[in-house]
């Protein structure tokens, strides 16, 4: 029997009306933060994080509500059904086993029966015994010298996850080893690469769970040419991380070796398989992915096990769902105090967006779109506050995510400023901005009113270690499935990416038809496209259209 | 005599009431798209680029009420007093002349009764001479090496600009000058660069308006003590960008130049003036930032002398504002197909949110904050499609700025997939999105519907030329400015930063006392900021806090 629709269950009811005291001057958060022990009560400590939601726009009744709500829309268990390998994933009819890839533990996970575990032991064995021998010169390139440059051809899934941890991690990488990715199908993606490398030292790493990626298909494509022109032999060059039996794993086209990933990861959720793990173990070491997925297989455990007012990313979907469907706040930032977070926001915000961008229930009943997923931005502070924070005090305002670190990567550097080192001045700005958002100050002039009142999150973590950063990883995944559990959405298939692959299919036959005969003509498209095509093809002699 | 509120004229409640039309089924794009001559009729050409509105919800008739909006609000004669030098940022009384940064032409362009001109003619030829110097080899560090590394030390507006035309323009660069970034106070900034650079050929460019900018300043702090700590003369391997007469321009602290921005030119629109024009030119030559200069004046001189109906920039506000207070959509993307373009949106997104995140009026009258600016975010396609497209497709709606180039940077490599070149392949991808968007797609099974309507507009560019890249920097300058206009809201001003600032500082004093006394005692303070100063200052020590 499906779920009901989540704005037709008592527990909506009671949210709304909850909102709505929260519509009042009294409950501004001015006031709320003086209540005797206000952190202690709004924060959590699990899986190595601190989360604080004390400045978030809730007090004790509200609360109350929502964890009520994660009983109603039984959020465990559905989390637990996802972790034991059922297939979650109802219109792809496949299960979402993330987690398997991060699991340490003896006990098998099965999916379709079978367990997945000694397969993902594998992988891991394998990734780490490549990575060994990339790293120590043992496998070369073809003309014998030792890698120093690895580019990673993936896009989306492919590409996002593994960038984060690497600029996240990446004052433990190797220095002699330079890392690039290539993602995007534009040429200038390619060419601004392709200058920086030294073709006889570079590994390609060619990921797409399918082989069938047009994006990395053509760049896969771009980069066998460009290795024949030096005179290279590619398949001493290339590795690949693609599902078993795809076209990336054909004996008849050799490669270096071939990873697999499987049908039960999906591209957001796979930095913790072979997807993030060649390119991680190849750029840190194995031994640093390995205490990467350490970290996120306690926030899976802590997921799984916290009851809900103790359970961080569960808490924070909820507190997400009350400002999104309650509050009525359409977007939400990431701001990391730390700039080796700098891709986090990116992350999350594929990571989120597909997941919880829909506007159907798992089993199909329609929703309408603006009650699910919201639009996940941001940039590290303090760069943030000399960006957009002008936005975030004065004009429309969107819950945040602040994210602060204790101890910093690069402790050498003291020189101080105002009394202060740079880490401290940076925590000064970390302490002051929530508050601000949170407290507002009147004024006499106008233009100097803050009103305040506008909620934000602290997450607070000891420091940038492999392990730490994996335990973040993991938060951001869970919250994610926990806000589509309690919507009763799929938080793993994409059809909405479909009906462009569909058009862009058709354009590109026209395309292919002007390739071979430049009298093709463009007439019987629809005009606006016509008009564009024959932009593109005029070429140099393009002039843009005067007057219509 | 100060306007009406924007929300209390009668063109408001003219354009609330076509907005009411547009919700009408019979509205929808994949109706408004079969109109004859669509393309025709909502396209714009000027300045040497292309602005494509056909698939924004629009239609005659409500174009019609909203170039009636422009001239209700006196759009143009506001432009043409911030050309002309008038103190249009009223808060602050002063002029905003960043346009006068790329006059060419012979007029005066007065500011409290000067001819600014001079003064700005002097800076370009100044940095002209610079860059030819460092790039020539004439002026090296202190061991007599030439410069192979720039480190560019600013933040928000003294960054964003510069690093969003560095980028587009990289094709362009010296391959033998590397340039960095140093923006965040984060520690790890300062190490990131510290650990990529030759400090002997490096030369530091520091840029502050005020020159007290608590993040540029604890850099320069940086930044000097790792030179002396290398052995190099500082006054050797420094210059600065400042305001004359600031403590970056102080004879007793010896840099190789220092180089005047003024008063008249806020952070944010200062890409044009030495701000951007130091880094640029080193990184680019001069006459590549001239080029820019002049394509910025064209869209200059088309924003100030076009009509309403023609012109791109003020079309492009009255699009936005339409889709924000009449549509109601919270946000706006813009996603380049181009990767050189990929720091278009963080650019923009301070640009826009700093100058049009505001909740009075210019002269004092109190607004809602969710009348004025949107959130602003964005990253290139194809890479969006495989990030949040599947929100923007199914999910909560919000309108696009889709941007293309027709020709590459790197037209040598043109290897095939799929019978299409990899610039081909982009171009498919660019022309689908907006019409599947637009569109949409009925299907029998619910998570397949696409329920289309979703607005965009394109923008397009004949290169990547630094004369196209300076149109398009000026376009979207213009097209923040003109909204303001309508909502009557100084863009020029960010009272919203200062509550931070002053929170900061008081944070900042208790730090102070706890480096001098380590028994200093943060008991006091509110409680969260006490607990969050002893965990910082526990350092190792720290335990997250248990239990509360």
């Amino acid at each position: 029997m499906p779920s009901p629709l989540f704005s037709e269950t008592p527990i909506w009811k009671k949210l709304a009306q909850q909102a709505q005291r929260f519509s009042l001057p009294k409950m501004h958060l001015k006031h709320l933060l003086r209540q005797e022990r206000r952190l202690e009560t709004f924060s959590l400590n699990g899986a190595g994080l601190f989360y604080d939601f004390s400045r978030q726009r809730i007090d004790g009744e509200a609360l109350g509500h929502l964890i009520e709500l994660a009983e109603a829309r039984d959020l465990r268990a559905q989390f637990r059904a996802m972790m034991a390998g059922e297939k979650v994933n109802v219109t792809e009819g496949r299960a979402a086993l993330h987690t398997a890839c991060r699991s340490f533990s003896d006990a098998p996970v099965r999916a379709d029966g079978k367990d997945v575990m000694p397969a993902i032991r594998d992988v891991r064995e394998k990734i780490r015994a490549f990575a060994e021998k990339i790293r120590g010169g043992a496998i070369t390139g073809s003309t014998g010298k030792p890698f120093r440059h690895i580019v990673v051809v993936g896009i989306g899934g492919s590409y996002l996850g593994a960038q984060f941890i690497s600029e996240a991690l990446c004052a433990f990488a190797d220095r002699k080893l330079a890392l690039h990715y290539l993602a995007n199908v534009d040429i200038h993606n390619f060419g601004h690469v392709a200058s920086r490398i030294d073709p006889e030292t570079t590994l390609w790493v060619m990921i797409s769970k399918s082989y069938t990626t047009a994006e990395t298909l053509a760049n896969t494509k771009q980069a066998y040419a460009f290795m024949e022109e030096k005179g290279l032999d590619p398949s001493k060059h290339v590795v690949t991380v693609t599902s078993e039996g795809s076209p990336g794993d054909d004996p008849s086209n050799p490669v270096i070796d071939a990873f697999h990933m499987f049908n039960f990861i999906g591209g957001r959720y796979s930095v913790t398989s072979a997807v993030g793990g060649v390119p991680l173990s190849l750029y840190l070491g194995y031994e640093r992915f390995e205490e990467l997925l350490r970290g996120a297989e306690e926030m899976d455990q802590h997921a799984l096990t916290a009851p809900p007012e103790k359970n961080l990313p569960l808490m924070a979907a909820l507190i997400s769902v009350w400002n999104n469907n309650f509050l009525g706040y359409e977007a939400h930032a990431i701001i990391p105090y730390a700039e080796p977070l700098c891709k986090l926001a990116p992350h999350v915000q594929q990571l989120y967006m597909e997941s919880c961008g829909k506007s159907v229930t798992k089993d199909g009943r329609p929703l309408d779109g603006k009650q699910t997923g919201v639009i996940i931005f941001g940039e590290p502070g303090t760069n943030a506050q000399h960006s957009f924070f002008q936005l975030a005090h004065q004009g429309r305002p969107f819950p945040i995510d602040f994210i602060g670190v204790i101890r910093p990567q690069y402790e050498q550097y003291r020189s101080e400023s105002k009394g202060v080192t740079n880490h401290q001045e940076l925590w000064a700005n970390f302490l002051s901005q929530p508050m601000a958002l949170a407290i507002g100050k009147d004024d006499e002039n106008p233009a100097k009113v803050f009103s305040g009142n506008r909620p934000s999150s602290t997450i607070l973590l000891e420091d940038l270690s492999p392990r730490n950063v994996g335990r973040l990883l993991a938060f951001y995944e869970h919250r994610t499935v926990f806000e589509a559990f309690i919507w009763d959405i799929n938080p793993f298939d994409q059809f909405g990416v479909e009906l462009g692959k569909v058009m862009a299919s058709d354009i590109r036959s026209e395309m292919v038809a002007k390739n071979g005969d430049e009298k093709h003509s463009f007439q019987g498209m629809d005009k606006i496209n016509e008009f564009y095509l024959e932009a593109l093809f005029s070429g140099e002699k393009w002039q843009v259209m005067r007057e219509g």
